[in-house]
């Protein structure tokens, strides 16, 4: 055994015992989990809550179809966006006041790139991962793009280069907090201060990280984030967005998506922009109302619970899910692209394998849902409110399965379909 | 009666025959319309559809909560921009590869914009409209503030003057095809043409058209276009929008908000953006996939009949609308702020009036829905997929009683809400 295999061999306590003694176990029944298949994938789209089930029905059927549009009013759909951003908010460590729910990732990193670098005049250099998850790099090429790169260029370091990357000609650091290949957590706070020192703004995607770790913007002192509805928040498909800026910025803080729902009196017609004081000057369009609604109702789950109990469960999953690969036998089938220690780890634990996507496929076919990611990965996401570790034993045991029999290695399991 | 009002006074069939005869009347059975209400705010968000509401319980309680992360595949998500795209294709006079469906007006207007002026060297002026809806304006403003007014300055034209603001300085010349307030139609083609002849790209903002007028992009040679899904496209509150390029210009074009789902191969995940090289590389982030498969089950409505047919019907409607308001003795009681030549006017008459907000007020307790553009103007919108004859008629005869009784004066309609 490798000596930093000696953590996957813990408690030899029982899936039953350890469900027993989970107190947010019982979060499960506020899901709408498909029968015979135990989800993995909730780090890339989220399950169905009964809470958001019923909400999509009451917003479509009634509010929409019956109050029409009296319900900008009526149901404070206008309102929407900021109560969103405040019911994340707690989630992620943030006081009020500097979060809303608007647009997807991609367009939110355009805004805050475009904003912080006209923060830092004489500077044009964003720093960021380079496989950080893509869409995050290429808003930086977008912007480097459209300023030209005397004004915005972009600079890749390898993940053990980002420190020494950072000096006074760098504007903005831009790093995904969780790696969605690896897993692997950056340290926000120190690499926060070290930012700072140097004069940097930082600007961190929590897409891996809302509403599974115990996030701390506030407390990290963090510029500005963004992250993901559809993923731990269990908003639905292409669930809105959300955007942080720290208050002490937002008064010098603007961004060129200047649409009317970031206008101070959109209901005024002006035909001048004149931006919302607060953290309102990020929307741009008229929200989603449909999409938003569901996500403020997936997010009540979350009303009874701290983020510290969810993230305490989804240590125990990933932990366990490790304790019964090596008691099953299976470490030496695979490469940890995730760290083995938890602390470094985010909510999946991601395996390399040359057949990786054919054994994710014949996963699929036995009722385990994980997901591939190009090249060579295998990741098994943990959403701690829906996952038992009742599921992870199953998983386990699955795997085991697929690997001794080699069932992956037909043919079938083998065609690439577009998205995995 | 002045002269322009000779046209209020025309056939006087009954609104019973109209309806009778109307070949697309049955269409307002797809509906589900609130009971004793006359919703004509159609042009600010439009009405459910049962299709629509089967999609959404569909997308909702199957798709995501069963099939969960394969319905990318499964139910070809994937895809849907596109599919949405070509949808609403027909319905704007573009051939397929032009229209893709995503994000809202504002942030589609930016990408082209950007794209735009990037194609214009030594351009910079952006010419629109002085009262044209704002958020155009804004998001023409947030493109100043960020490349400076050297690369782009927004002139601001009253509406008479929008020709002799063409000359070879300007860049992009930005309209809305039909006026938000006054429902005033632009000629399309003729200011394409005359843009063109002086080497402008030009933008049409098709948020009051698509769905509802016989609008030709193709046959007008138009180079850009976008346009709303949650007006007369009946996408539900804040569906996505579309955005069109001329197949010509594809190649050319770029735009900054370069994420994920505008890449050629977005799951290759690859770091650095190669932008799909056809319309899909105006897509930005995840789209909104509840939203958007709501707008596309909407869509269906249009299946059977031609966009002709509901221009048709929407002019007759509205000249009916004038005819009773004739009838009924109320002409001099507004100013008309919308044109009373059918062939000049969208899907809305519009009314001036110094009490328009108790107005509108009024009339909505008694179950008729128009709406309140500042700072003076009642709205009325008509709907032709779920809007009678009989409707107008009544809410006419609702007008009617509420302007002889003076009911608005009532000191509960003068308080204004947030929205209207």
């Amino acid at each position: 055994m490798k000596s930093n295999e000696s953590n996957l061999l813990g408690s030899e306590q029982s899936a039953e015992a350890l469900d027993a003694a989970d107190p947010i176990a019982k979060l499960k029944q506020r899901f709408e989990l498909p029968e015979n298949t135990i989800y993995l994938d909730g780090n890339s789209l989220g399950a169905l809550s009964i809470d958001a089930k019923k909400r999509a029905r009451d917003v479509i059927e009634a509010q929409w179809g019956k109050d029409l549009i009296t319900s900008w009013n009526k149901h404070n759909w206008i309102e929407l966006p900021l109560q969103v951003g405040e019911k994340i908010a707690p989630l992620i460590g943030a006081g009020p006041g500097q979060t809303v729910c608007c647009d997807s990732i991609s367009v939110n990193l355009f805004k805050l790139l475009s904003g912080a670098i006209t923060m830092q005049p004489g500077r044009c250099k964003v720093v960021s991962q380079k496989d950080n998850f893509p869409t995050d790099l290429y808003m930086v090429q977008g912007l480097q793009q459209q300023l030209g790169a005397d004004k915005c260029q972009m600079v890749l370091a390898d993940e053990d280069k980002i420190e020494s990357s950072l000096d006074e000609n760098v504007a903005v650091l831009l790093l995904t907090h969780v790696n969605f290949r690896s897993g692997k957590i950056h340290d926000m706070k120190t690499l926060t201060r070290l930012a700072h020192q140097k004069g940097i703004l930082v600007i961190w995607d929590l897409a891996h990280s809302a509403g599974v770790l115990d996030v701390q913007l506030d407390e990290c002192n963090v510029d500005f984030a963004v992250g993901c509805g559809y993923k731990y928040l269990n908003g639905g498909p292409g669930a809105p967005a959300f955007i942080y800026i720290a208050k002490h910025l937002q008064e010098r803080f603007s961004q060129p998506l200047s649409g009317w729902m970031g206008h101070r009196s959109p209901f005024e017609f002006s035909p001048h922009y004149q931006g919302s004081e607060g953290i309102n000057q990020c929307l741009a369009g008229t929200p989603s109302i449909l999409s938003m609604s569901v996500l403020d109702a997936a997010l009540d789950v979350f009303e009874q619970i701290s983020i510290k109990q969810v993230r305490t469960k989804s240590i125990g999953l990933g932990d366990y899910f490790q304790q019964c690969l090596a008691t099953l036998g299976l470490l030496n089938e695979f490469e940890f692209s995730s760290p083995l220690d938890s602390n470094q780890r985010g909510s999946q634990v991601a395996l390399a394998h040359n057949d990786a996507y054919a054994i994710c496929q014949a996963l699929i076919e036995c009722g385990v849902v994980a997901d591939f990611r190009s090249p060579n990965i295998l990741r098994f996401g943990f959403a701690p409110l829906y996952i038992s570790y009742g599921d992870v034993q199953q998983a386990c045991d699955t795997l085991k399965h697929v690997m001794t029999n080699k069932t992956y290695q037909q043919a079938r399991f083998h065609q690439r379909s577009t998205v995995t």
